[in-house]
């Protein structure tokens, strides 16, 4: 027999557990005892730890021996604190079961309360409330959660109704009544015993009456519910490993819906949308609490601060007591975690209870305000503040928003519940939604409420639209944590899901039909919106502030443009890391002289061509050069197949044979002489570059005139060239020598000299592993570490997707190779790579210029292998800035 | 001033050279030195050395301070030893200029004779030997090579005749004679004339009359030949680096143009085409050494043994003297250098003279006798025979050869120049042969004679047929080198080139027709002939038997039918290192149940199509396996896209939709749905095996179940199950348990137990960085290089021909790396792989199974970084056998 213990019970000053076992107990097993600890009332209780989870999966569904015997313990223990027997038709003890992992999951894991109920144990609940509805009430919500939970009995179709639901309704139809709190008592017993029915009848199980039995039935759904889809699929998107368990917490009830002197809540002990430092939470009075999530009653403020209907009442004006009681424990506890808390209370009789509390989720402008007003209350320093702000929620605040100037038709308003701005389609499920995203659509998703089920959908959506539910609602809980646009509780809108509209204020929208979304306000806004970028201060710039006083790794921005140089210069970029000419080559007549390279039969014809881009390339470097005043610019060759500059339908080859007045065969023998089978493994880069040296020096002369020019009129430049996919020594020597011999011709015509470096990708597998020979003659690396990721997993980005989902499911991967860098496989050869290089040039200037390079986890990786700078997109920039600084926080090295 | 050395002086006990000092002095001068030494008679004259060539391009094409001072001083010493001098009309003394690099370039570089001539000259040279004609002729031949390579009068266009041989031709006509030799001196006179005049009006240069200006000039020329366009190609086929240079030899000229007492020809040792120990040569009378070479005029057998046309005079008959003091010479010779000598003589009234000895090139054939005989006469050891023949020439041994029993239809016999079997489509032109070769036809290359000129054309050609020239010939030489079959000198052909014609017996053939050569009969044959294995025995037995002694490596196969493994086994094969399924999914009924397959919408249709499948597969490996009986054999899951499996053009999607009963619109959806843009890089390997499990199902229960049943039966079965394009350890373990719990349930089936192994491929880049990780669960590792090399330089096999000819050509690779391993790039990665597989398991069994296996240098390098085995196709097992013999012996580690 083990000795192990499985089960921590928890009860004011008698606690087992403390804050700093979540990894044992859970989140909210952890926290309650905390509480307990700290003195704050909590209904006692038990937890079954997360170990037990992993014995049980690990032991075939079986229970390790033992934990029987633990769990009557915890039982006895309660009852002895509470005076109440679980089971004891005169005085019962009921509980509630939940489930409560290391990380929050919300809405992803079932629960049951009221459990330890029968028909006898609800008329002694009735005698000793002196209240028989209650009891009745409890007992009905008993049945009806255990039969979805434990018995599963559920719709059988996604667009069914709900079976409990369906009998709800054909009773208040029956009774002639049009809420469920008009359903009278003998109403409910009616319901339970229909109820009672309905779950025989589909399920073929009779209903449990033995408490005990119910408990571990409910125990059993708990640990059983880890591995349902929709938990599995939060942790595939949010990389918890599912060996990690859930624990499942048993706690005795307290009853916010045992008259109008009891009541249930939520609360944040500062506004999760925005951080200012308001109580802001909601309540409903004569509730359960799982009744203010689900969205089904539209919940009232606790305060003044955040009322603004005037028909609400406050929870301050209704129950001052359990009110000030509630501002005196969120305060404690906010002192006490140092940290914004998600607090759940109820008020039983007059009493306040509470039943959890947690770090609250918030918006990454919330994020920033609390951090930064945390440090001025001298809560926290600033190294734990600039640790606070995940990095990547930052992109909520740096997207564009709705160009204030623009004319919008709002059609409705609903509650702000997550800011942004999103423009999309109109869906009404989940599946669509993630199917129309796939198609490349941007999508809002449309639903009268959402549900953990719908967690697909709501992850590749632009925005979320639901009709009913406050703040706290699903839909408004999982909007905010994705840093996805949502607007909640807008009663305005009628959906009808079978006919796929929904009708506001007579006009209908179908499916398909394009609105937009501002979270920030809560409107629905007919049509599409023009978008500006977001103006970053206050906060925000005090917190970025600190962020680069620690850093060490700098961050540049790819931009191809003067316009991208200037966004990322004002977020903060110190320079450019990649400037792509290919889509230089693109614009206007350029692409005319581009093909007209490409159809040249020798150099002199190419020559021809390349000197009518000529100037429009050293426009090109000139404006960004100029944006770009000193901070250097990384200048890569040019780098596509050429097959990419010419057209592949047949209206487009015969535009272009007219132009170049050639014919069409001549257009498609060119298209077909350079298909590629491989494309991305063929003949581009400093290939091109090789074969074409003409190509390349042209790309000198635009650089170095540019910045001869430049330097003329006092503007002091830093290009830096880069030539891509090298993957030996000889090819980086010939392209150098390209470019040398140009710009020193350059600079005797000019009669001017600038400086500039020459330098190389590292993006084929084969230069990280030969960077000594290489660094003999580059005077910069910057990983490229797209490419280097497909070539060194053999990974087609174009077509990974197709069994990428594959290799995320079976855990092959943790996360997408191609959003955050295989620290484990690419990054072994960037290491290789980076001290291979050093080895030849100790001082050697290293960068990324991939898409990593604005991923917070790699840049903590870019920061470890010691680069000196990443390169990201404009609006990546603040991202990277901050992750740079918890890197150096973390691993100052 | 420099106090390098540059001019080395030779002559009999006064040499400044030795045979060793070939990097510096080039083959030509080294061996002239040697021969000095050791008392063979050579024409005293000096050595420009290697180190003037680089000089010369280091400089901008200056020779370095000092050289012409040396080169004074040996003129000087030439004159001395001779009693002769350069320039006095009275008594003069001729050189030759000769290029000679490091190793041989037969053809390549350009050759002056006779120089240091002009009118008085020839005046002085004729009264003292007493042979005006002699004199002019010699003053002719002067005027035309040094007019060609020197002053570069050159036909305009290919296919125009030389403009000296247009006024020979014109002067026959003029004077009504038939040959060269019906001129007289006073023709030869006006000849020289109209050389000249032809050389000014085309040139618009003087010929020079100075000798010294003459030497200095044809010096030049030579220097500048190891840069024209015909060196630069044999490099690049060659891999000759180009900074190695060229020597220039100038010797004093000896006249095998004096009169009948008067000969010259080229020799060798043994017979270069078998290696029988003959005295095997040529010689014309009255000739100069290029007469020989250039193929104008047959030559004559030097004794009986090669004497075929009874019409024939042998040297030994007309001249036996300076014969015996040959056959002494080439004994003295052979036994000096220990091997087969390719020697060149002149005999000058009656006196025998040496131009030049080095080692001759053979056939494999040859190579293989001339090794295992010198052995046997005691003349090397058995590690000197394994190193004296490449691996790679068994090549020309190991290829099918006719099959006897065919009906054939010699259309036409010449000299049996390279052994061999041929077919293909007759072109004209060495530039057809590359453009057709390029589109994938095997051609024939036909010509009247060939030229260096032709090189690139020969190199592609399956065959090479020449109407003129004898077995020295160019076309005949190169294309032993080269071990292209050829068919010398078959003066039955009329050749047209400029209608693209050969007619045999009034026969026409035309450019395409189809006709076949066999290079050891000398036989041309109309149309195609089917052809068989090859038989291998005797001495190649018993160097292969050596061979085996020697090495540690193992030689395994790549095969996929029983036949192929057989014909392995035969060569000496050590089991099978890759055997790929996939093949055998395209043959008869299979290919419909493997579209059946990639039809099917789910897992229950996919399991219906493979169960048909599953037959098919047992019973290849049943075959296989009984094949290897004793051996192991590798077999790969299946590899290849899906898409590589269905029709891409309508007719053939039709069928296969009418196959499978489905409308052409589905399969062509499929067909959309699994197109890929990189398939190299895509859903493939062991990613479709991780999202259809059931696939890697079928194929380990065929393998299982054949296996078990081979050892019900008594057969002893080695299977070992290969996972292809493993990059991560999870990968490999996903498919290793689905192999391992279908190989147990196949075995509790059949009720008996086999071995077998399951490894991986290691041909992702980061398969090989992490291959500490997957050696945990991989019970043996196989490099499938091909892949790892596109993926480590990032170069698609099929795309790269676009620029690994730019590649090639500027140095960048010196080899094609799918052809020869990259061992410093992909190498690198090979070695890290290895290194830490050993690390997790130090016995981990190590192979090779792409193309590189076979490759002899690539051979070497898997010896060195420790491999287990190399496995390369059936007929590459013998060359990798002998390339493992010499890795051990070169680098016994």
């Amino acid at each position: 027999m083990s000795n192990k213990k499985y089960v921590y019970f928890f009860a004011a000053n008698q606690s087992e557990g403390k804050a700093e076992m979540k990894n044992l107990l859970g989140g909210k097993g952890a926290n309650l005892a905390e509480m307990c600890n700290i003195g704050v009332p909590v209904p006692p209780g038990f937890t079954l730890s997360t170990e037990v989870c992993t014995a049980y999966y690990d032991n075939n569904r079986n229970y390790p021996a033992g934990l029987k015997e633990e769990v009557e313990a915890a039982i006895a223990k309660t009852e002895t604190v509470l005076g109440k027997k679980f089971g004891d038709p005169n005085d019962p003890l009921l509980f509630s079961v939940r489930s409560g992992s290391r990380v929050s999951m919300p809405g992803m894991m079932d629960t049951v309360l009221n459990l330890g109920i029968n028909e006898k144990i609800t008329e002694g609940l009735a005698k000793i409330s002196g209240n028989p509805r209650f009891a009745w009430d409890s007992f009905r919500r008993f049945v009806q959660m255990y039969g979805d939970v434990v018995l599963d009995l559920k719709p059988v179709n996604k667009e069914d109704e709900d079976p409990f639901e369906m009998i709800i309704e054909a009773k208040k139809e029956e009774k002639g009544v049009e809420l469920d709190t008009d359903l009278s008592t003998d109403d409910l017993k009616e319901l339970v015993t229909e109820f009672k029915a309905a779950i025989k009848e589909k399920t073929g199980r009779e209903f449990p009456d033995d408490p005990m039995e119910q408990l571990w039935g409910a125990i059993g759904a708990v640990f059983g519910s880890w591995m349902n889809d929709r938990a599995k699929t939060y942790r595939t998107l949010n990389q918890i490993p599912s060996e990690w368990g859930t624990a499942v917490n048993v706690q005795s009830m307290v009853y916010g819906n045992m008259g109008t002197d009891c009541a249930t809540g939520v609360a944040f002990t500062r506004d999760p949308a925005n951080g200012k430092k308001i109580f802001y939470g909601e309540y409903l009075v004569n509730a359960q609490g799982e009744d203010v999530v689900a969205g089904i009653r539209t919940p009232q403020p606790v305060n003044a601060s955040t009322k603004s209907d005037p028909s609400h009442k406050t929870l301050e004006e209704l129950m001052p007591k359990p009110y000030n009681d509630l501002v005196d424990i969120y305060k404690k506890l906010e002192n006490h975690y140092k940290d914004m808390q998600d607090i759940e209370f109820t008020i039983q009789q007059g009493k306040l209870w509470m039943l959890q509390t947690r770090n609250g989720k918030r918006t990454a402008e919330a994020a920033v305000s609390i951090a930064v007003d945390m440090v001025n209350e001298g809560l926290i320093d600033k190294k734990t503040a600039i640790n606070r702000v995940k990095p990547e929620s930052l992109d909520q605040l740096l997207h564009p928003m709705f160009d204030p100037k623009a004319s919008i038709n709002v059609i409705a308003t609903g509650l702000p519940a997550s800011p942004g701005a999103a423009t999309g389609r109109i869906v009404f499920h989940a599946d669509d939604a993630e199917e129309w995203s796939g198609k490349g659509e941007n999508v809002i998703l449309v639903r009268i409420e959402t549900s953990p089920e719908d967690i697909g959908g709501m992850h590749v959506a632009k925005g979320i639209l639901t009709s009913r539910g406050g703040m706290t609602s699903h839909a408004a809980v999982v909007a905010r944590g994705m840093g996805t646009c949502c607007v909640a509780g807008c009663g305005a809108l009628d959906i009808n899901y079978k006919q796929k509209t929904m009708t506001v204020s007579g006009k209908v929208f179908k499916e398909g039909d394009w609105i937009s979304l501002d979270g920030s306000k809560g409107q629905v806004i007919e049509g599409k919106v023009p978008t500006i970028d977001p103006v970053l201060s206050g906060n925000f710039g005090t917190l970025m502030g600190w962020a680069d006083e620690v850093r060490h790794l700098k961050v540049r921005t790819n931009a191809d443009t003067p316009h991208d140089a200037e966004v990322a210069r004002n977020f903060g970029a110190e320079g450019i890391g990649l400037c792509r000419t290919e889509h230089m080559f693109f614009e206007g007549d350029r692409i005319k002289a581009v093909r007209e390279m490409i159809l040249a039969d020798n150099e002199a014809g190419r020559r021809r061509a390349l000197a009518k881009l000529l100037p429009y390339q050293r426009d090109d470097f000139y404006g960004i050069f100029k944006a770009m005043q000193d901070l250097p610019v990384t200048v890569r060759t040019l780098d596509p197949p050429l097959h990419e500059f010419l057209p592949h339908d047949d209206a487009n080859q015969k535009v272009m044979a007219d132009e170049l007045g050639i014919t069409l065969e001549e257009v498609k023998a060119k298209v077909d002489a350079l298909h590629e089978f491989n494309p991305m493994l063929g003949h581009r880069g400093c290939r091109l570059g090789i074969s074409y040296p003409e190509i390349t020096e042209m790309q000198a002369r635009a650089i170095i005139e540019a910045a001869c020019d430049l330097k003329k009129e006092g503007v002091n430049v830093l290009p830096e060239i880069m030539i891509p996919l090298v993957g030996t020594s000889p090819e980086f020597r010939n392209q150098k020598k390209v470019v040398v011999d140009t710009a020193k011709k350059v600079m005797e015509e000019k009669g001017i000299e600038v400086e500039y470096l020459v330098g190389t990708m590292i993006e084929v597998p084969r230069a990280a592993i030969t960077a000594d020979k290489i660094a003999k003659d580059a005077q910069f690396f910057s990983f490229g570490t797209n490419d280097l990721t497909q070539m060194t997993l053999g990974f087609s980005r174009d077509d990974a997707g197709k069994f990428l989902k594959d290799y995320l499911e079976h855990g092959i991967f943790k996360e997408d190779p191609f959003q955050t860098l295989d620290q484990n496989g690419v990054g072994l050869l960037v290491e290789i790579g980076v001290q291979r290089g050093r080895q030849t040039k100790p001082d050697l200037k290293i960068g990324i210029c991939g898409e990593h390079g604005g991923d917070p986890k790699s840049v903590v990786f870019c920061h470890k292998v010691g680069m000196n700078y990443v390169s990201c997109s404009p609006y990546r920039v603040p991202i990277a800035r901050l992750a740079a600084a918890q890197a150096q926080l973390n691993f100052p090295g």
